[in-house]
């Protein structure tokens, strides 16, 4: 169902490939490490992309109770060990090495339009992520990177992922509003399905370099939402 | 004990009277209305005071277990109920109007040296408010006033009230650091001693005119605190 969005008045944002370029980040980080190590012949976008692959069944451990509550840094740095073996580079780096590396993930870059399009959305909403990410991450990120955030939704917060229902839920009562007056802006349609399922309104911002060249899923809106755009820029020109 | 305060990476701010003039503001705020709504014989700085009486008393129903989770917003609407009765003004306010009252305390404004100190230590440290105050509350008041927070803890996300051993804990945890890596800033000796309970850096900041002329307590610092000034600028002063 369409929601009115002129009754919005929070929007939340999904952050990961939504708002930040992971793939490009995490390959350009990876590249300039390698420089300085003298590490040769590792496609970084391909390490990019197995490391994002251990994500969500990390996060699906924990929303099937297999695991108790763990922190996405947690989950990162779990595939990050295994990745480092499968690449061939686990001896290159020292523990040190390690953890720092695993803040890759809180230093990445937002794509070109995410800025310019969150300053002018801040002007008529209060903006906030709504992401898996701990709030160290999200917090260092925005920091960094100048994400003008009212306010940080993190995974943490809520001990639980997306898509579960008490994140959006959760998200929706600290906010003290109704469901139709948040909208969820994301890269992802499942994102925005459990958004929708739970009366908010929804915004898909088209992303379908997230991946690379090789991405399949989220190349296109896959339900009617109430504003598809490829850009956050896009999302202001129709709410601002 | 003393912390050594180069260790503290993030600095978390208590908010009603350290970083805004709750009393100055909800006086500006009622003369205001009163003037609109042609309501004379206000002593609103006397009203200020009533309600901020409501605050504590209505934390420690919820801190004993009397009551359940109970935002301050509900906490601050309660007691606004009973001083508009007390000082004969319930009539004068439809609900609507109540509900804008009730926000007063979203609006507060800083103190002169808050946001240019703020902006300071945000250069070198992550900065939020580690509030009684609700996220909606905390939020609404960073983006009216520009404060340039990094994240925000309230209360709602701990489902407690400081002093209790899990806000300062909570904070700690989601900040994935130690407790003498984090600071708390407060213009309240009680706060600043929770926190050195549990190992935090602690900076008092005098505010002897929080309360008004009739202040008798938090005139100065009751402990060597790491860190004991009169301003935000005195933090930064002696931290960036």
């Amino acid at each position: 169902m369409m929601m009115k969005i002129e009754n919005v008045k929070a929007i939340l944002f999904d952050v990961f490939g939504t708002v930040v370029d992971w793939r490009g980040s995490i390959t350009r980080m990876g590249e300039d490490i390698a420089r300085h190590k003298g590490v040769k012949n590792i496609d970084w976008p391909a390490f990019a992309n197995a490391w994002r692959a251990g994500y969500k069944p990390g996060m699906a451990q924990v929303q099937s109770g297999e695991r108790p509550w763990t922190s996405i840094d947690a989950i990162h740095r779990k595939r990050l060990d295994q990745i480092l073996i499968d690449f061939g580079i686990a001896e290159v780096f020292t523990e040190e090495e390690k953890t720092n590396l695993n803040k890759f993930w809180h230093h990445l870059d937002p794509w070109p339009d995410s800025i310019p399009g969150l300053i002018k959305l801040k002007q008529f909403y209060l903006i906030g992520p709504l992401s898996n990410g701990s709030l160290t991450l999200l917090s260092s990120m925005a920091k960094r990177a100048n994400i003008p955030w009212d306010f940080i939704f993190s995974s943490d917060i809520f001990k639980a992922y997306k898509p579960d229902d008490q994140v959006y839920l959760g998200a929706i009562n600290f906010l003290g509003l109704q469901p139709e007056e948040v909208m969820m802006a994301a890269a992802h349609n499942e994102d925005l399905a459990a958004a929708r399922f739970h009366g908010m309104a929804t915004a898909y911002v088209n992303r379908p370099s997230e991946y690379g060249p090789a991405q399949r899923k989220d190349l296109g809106a896959s339900q009617d939402w109430d504003i598809i755009t490829d850009s956050i820029i896009g999302i202001s020109t129709k709410m601002a």
